[in-house]
């Protein structure tokens, strides 16, 4: 705070410390400089809970109004999430709180960001939560499940919902079994079928089951969903990045490491969207079957194909060495937290014994309230439903992309189209991708970058969720990136000049178009 | 099936084999002894999944209201479970299977069963379900809950709900905490809970913690809840069976055992229904701070308290030791898999990341429908009404084995009267418990024997789950138990007499009153 006489005030609750400048400004406007700076100084961390509003202005003896005004101000800025019902935190996104190159970001923020001092009066921003990985929730089909529900509760016979098998309700394994069968060619039955927390919860059991059975390590996509290589980590094997090029998971890297199990997503990979080559299912398998190996198929996002029809489930060709996964997580919600797993015959049991050990399951009201929803077509119409919202949505962002020279001259094609509700986004070679999401989260737009899900250097790309972009607005997220691209672009020829007058060897080095 | 010709089917689906006699009876009445049979010799075992109505009607030709009456009728006996949307299974209540005294079961078999060619046109019996542990689903609060459901999918925000903290939904977790501290005397904050899909969760983490900090043994209640056990064994600790008296758990035995972490229901044991003396508490609490040792407490029933004030959590008195243990599973329904745990502040990284790795937890819809639930009010609604209604359930049962000389002269007293969903009721010495719980399924009455959840020998009890038995139908339940009771005296008076002809010194020993 500088030469500012500041007045240092602990929420006792929390142990919030609270710098409120003295001199200047409304008390919502100290309020908000005040969080913003314990946020930049990292004396509130990612994550951390903020006290409720009502705490808060208790302790400053002020109205909530302020108190809440200030959060909201700080929401727009994307430096906390207010939620509803789970209080509000200091977001955790890292590119907020972890600036790779401080003196730009400074800059940045002085510029970049609205100081309520300078527009108090403004509306904030409003923020878009571009991150890869969620679905529109606001799709979910209340009325059918509400309904669904409320047929379980009430009909004849309540008891199928106290004790159901450690595999999982019945009633739903059938539904689950017709389902792969009718839409991923998996043609198996309900005894097949084990229910699981979601596909991290059965990444989770697999990991253990081959862990217990001496396998020390699991092969997995490089790029790939970090949250289930933390998983398998976590249950004691050590993941083994394998690369992914056009055609997928590059099988011939994976031959080479000696490697007997593979973690992988076949249908549309995470994040580079490809799904993998015919040429490449073939000789995943025959892998497979020549090393005596495990693979564990992560279905991600197999229900949303736009342009060409559906490629079956990899477990659809040979269940004998194939976990199949799936869930509602990208269909219906993430929060529902139920999924399945189809275990290859000789895996069953461990799996199961497994599942059971782990003591942890879906609700098994929500199990059967899933199977009612299916069972009356229900699941079926909202899938069609929202695989034509999130097309549009699609287009509306690549066409609204394809309009920005930035975009377009970064000489590779915008990836991940054909599926999924992400897009790999290219940037410009020479570009960090880290440096950009956090630029556009300092904008309020929450994104995610390439390098975020890669252990090997790639050409720098952001993944874009557009999945509760409204077509409407695709426009307005093209033109926000756009910008912040362009202003790297700038700000980094400036660099260039200056780090060659100052540095010429080392930058010569670095930046010799040859290496 | 003796001298009578029998055409072997075997339904192709699930290889089921079933022997259908060619002489005599409709075809229902074939295919009824036929399944009856394959459950006796053991072929169709305990959970076994038949097959669908559908299926075997195909394979048999025959029409499905054919299976379908005869499954019923296997119901009825107790031999089958038909649960609408999860499937026909062999009832997995062992009484019915694995009869310890082969000559009487077969003879009680013969008189006690409604035979379908005896009785064709008679209504099945009742099932009457006493099996301990499950609470009086119909009374669910259904309305509350979808209004609840309601509430959360439709409130502004739909975003808390998507990706909550590993922790568990921010506002489910105050309202544990605000209901830990109002009900339990547990003072903690939301960020001391950790939400889990129940108990067993619970011990799970806790159990996988322990066992990867090198403890080796988790003593246990012996009687006790065997799932918890299983639970902990299957995390890599082996459990250690401590006594449980009239005071709770045996403190000074436990402290003989050398074992560090122990498991325990202190507000009310099961099966005994014991609550854990002030005495005990104070000297359980002493062992765990002289032997830096872990309690993990189970806090089972503590809602359900009728006669006294009910009894503080052992956390209250101490949180620095005990790891605490909550779930609506006897409140609500167990179908729904949500719990909380409150760990010691030295153990709640390690269980918090436990629990991340698990990769399992309850839907944040539910999540947050119960916070909702409890915020408006209705989950203490709730429990105001079925506590009395249980209290009802249980006065009801009470007094009305009171009135049968058999249950009365066992010298000891019905048991666990004060707390919880069920009694253990005294057997006269020298029966065997489960040969009545057997006889008892026979008449399609479920219950438990005592023998079944202890690793030593105690005097003969049933546990009998009063939960879903309407007051109504009390005075009929005690005088099943008392008539088999009754019946079992005399065949072993019988018995006694035949062993006594035939091995007289062996029999002296065994019998001798002194022993």
């Amino acid at each position: 705070m500088g030469n500012h006489r500041t007045n240092h005030r602990t929420n006792q609750a929390t142990g919030l410390l609270i710098e409120l400048s003295e001199d200047g400004g409304s008390l919502y406007e100290r309020l908000t400089s005040g969080i913003r700076a314990a946020i930049a100084e990292g004396r509130l961390a990612p994550g951390h809970l903020l006290p409720p509003s009502r705490a808060l202005a208790a302790e400053l003896a002020c109205s909530r109004w302020v108190v809440n005004e200030a959060y909201t101000q700080l929401a727009a800025e994307g430096r906390l999430q207010t939620r509803q019902g789970s209080g509000t935190r200091v977001t955790s996104h890292p590119a907020l709180h972890t600036p790779t190159r401080t003196t730009r970001t400074t800059t940045t923020r002085s510029t970049a960001v609205r100081e309520p001092d300078r527009a108090p009066a403004s509306p904030p921003p409003v923020v878009a939560d571009l991150r890869p990985g969620t679905p529109d929730v606001a799709a979910f089909p209340a009325g059918g499940w509400t309904r669904s529900l409320h047929h379980v509760l009430t009909s004849a016979d309540g008891e199928p919902s106290v004790f159901p098998p450690a595999a999982g309700a019945g009633r739903l394994r059938e539904v689950v079994a017709a389902y792969l069968s009718r839409v991923r060619g998996l043609t198996v039955e309900a005894d097949d079928v084990l229910i699981t927390c979601g596909t991290s919860h059965g990444v989770a059991l697999v990991a253990r089951v081959l862990a217990a059975r001496g396998v020390p390590h699991l092969a997995v996509e490089d790029p790939g969903w970090p949250r289930l290589h933390q998983v398998a980590a976590a249950a004691g094997l050590t993941t083994v990045p394998v690369a992914v090029d056009a055609e997928g998971l590059d099988v011939e890297a994976l031959r080479q490491t000696d490697v007997r199990a593979v973690l992988c997503a076949p249908a549309h990979q995470f994040p580079t969207g490809t799904a993998l080559s015919p040429a490449r299912r073939r000789a995943l398998l025959a892998w497979a079957e020549e090393c005596d190996s495990v693979i564990v198929e992560d279905d991600y996002d197999a229900e949303f194909r736009y342009d060409r029809r559906p490629v079956g489930a990899l477990a659809g060709l040979d269940r004998s060495r194939v976990v199949y996964l799936g869930s509602v997580s990208k269909t219906l919600h993430p929060g529902l937290r139920l999924g399945w797993m189809v275990p290859p015959p000789t895996l069953r049991q461990a799996l199961l014994h497994a599942l059971d050990s782990s003591a942890a399951g879906p609700s098994t009201l929500d199990q059967l309230t899933f199977a009612r929803l299916a069972d009356t077509g229900g699941y079926d119409r909202h899938l069609r439903r929202v695989r034509k919202a999130y097309r549009a949505r699609r287009d509306a962002l690549v066409t609204a992309l394809d309009h920005h020279d930035v975009i377009r001259d970064s000489g590779r094609p915008v990836q991940g189209i054909a599926a999924g509700l992400h897009l790999l986004v290219p940037l410009p070679s020479g570009l960090d991708d880290r440096t950009i999401a956090e630029h556009l989260a300092v904008r309020g737009i929450a994104t995610a970058a390439l390098s975020g899900y890669a252990t090997r250097p790639h050409p720098p790309a952001l993944v874009i969720g557009y999945g509760r972009l409204a077509p409407s607005r695709a426009q307005w997220a093209a033109e926000q990136i756009a910008e912040v691209v362009g202003d790297e672009l700038k700000a980094s020829s400036t660099d260039q000049r200056a780090t060659n007058e100052h540095h010429p060897h080392v930058s010569r080095a670095l930046y010799d178009p040859r290496s």
